[in-house]
């Protein structure tokens, strides 16, 4: 029994790094400092870095459930029979996928650039959800044939970022919502 | 004579510091190292952050003459008789602008919740002007009426943000504009 407490304890501390980054991020933001969550979780930076190499691979992991969580609402979104809603509520599943976390778009922009990114394969899985109810769409005619779900994911993600500064009421967010809606409709023409 | 020099050095020191700021700005965006700025203009940090006490306040600084120059291409684009072509042009304008140095739309994002802050009136500016090409948009049934200045700088900015990873051909970005202008234009009705 004795050799498997290394292996115990490297679990228990990796669930208490994650714990910790869970907290820390959802009330610092993505750039909460790695320091202070190795310290709450009462370990070395060196253990944390061992367990996760950057903070992307954390941040990855931090989001795993999330993904489980938005796949099942796609699922369920996938059903609904009007496909012109569907994509909007796709869309709005986006955004709130992306406010997990302040600062979340930044490191979701910057994985798009790089291949090798933790966060790459999950932001080119959603771009390719998008395109799925997207085409949907476009088939029903409630979407513009020109769009493409790259564009859409990247509006959500573009006014994510922006949302903080959207001020006070969210009234500009909504307008923003409003103008991409009537934007890839406009030439839906069925 | 003697008495000025001190004057003479420290004016030396500030456009200096404007000039290297201005070189590592354009080459590594707006978070290169003012440590590096401080030193390749031959002052320690301590007189750099004597004349510009935050980063912003050095942004703010280098931005003046592209202020300068966006103002002149704004008395210029008002001339036009398509009041349409017009808001278009100033919202192309607006991202020329943002893109003068990598990161910059983070700051001016940030700025439009700090009043203090040296980019705010900056910022404030510029939703007011793109209030006032969309009114003459709006007056001649161009623009629809829901839609507000601050909603379009806003997508702007959002757009601006999400350039770097619009990828490769920018055809994105491209798609972004249409479908905002699709949007702003759909009940345009004169």
């Amino acid at each position: 029994m004795q050799s498997r407490r290394p292996r115990a304890d490297s679990e228990r501390n990796r669930s208490e790094i994650l714990n910790q980054a869970e907290k820390h991020f959802s009330n610092h933001g993505v750039n909460a400092s790695l320091e202070t969550v190795a310290r709450s979780a009462g370990v070395g930076s060196a253990t944390l870095y061992r367990h996760f190499p950057t903070r992307d691979d954390l941040l990855a992991e931090l989001l795993q459930d999330r993904n489980t969580r938005l796949d099942g609402e796609r699922t369920r979104i996938k059903t609904l029979a009007d496909s012109g809603a569907a994509l909007k509520l796709w869309l709005a599943a986006l955004e709130s996928y992306f406010a997990a976390f302040d600062g979340l778009p930044e490191p979701l922009r910057n994985a798009l650039l790089e291949e090798q990114n933790p966060l790459a394969t999950t932001c080119y899985g959603f771009i390719e959800y998008t395109d799925e109810f997207l085409a949907a769409a476009q088939r029903d005619g409630k979407a513009s044939p020109s769009v493409r779900g790259r564009d859409l994911f990247l509006a959500a993600l573009a006014f994510s970022w922006v949302r903080g500064a959207a001020l006070a009421d969210d009234s500009s967010l909504h307008h923003l919502h409003g103008l991409i809606a009537e934007g890839y409709t406009a030439n839906g023409g069925g």
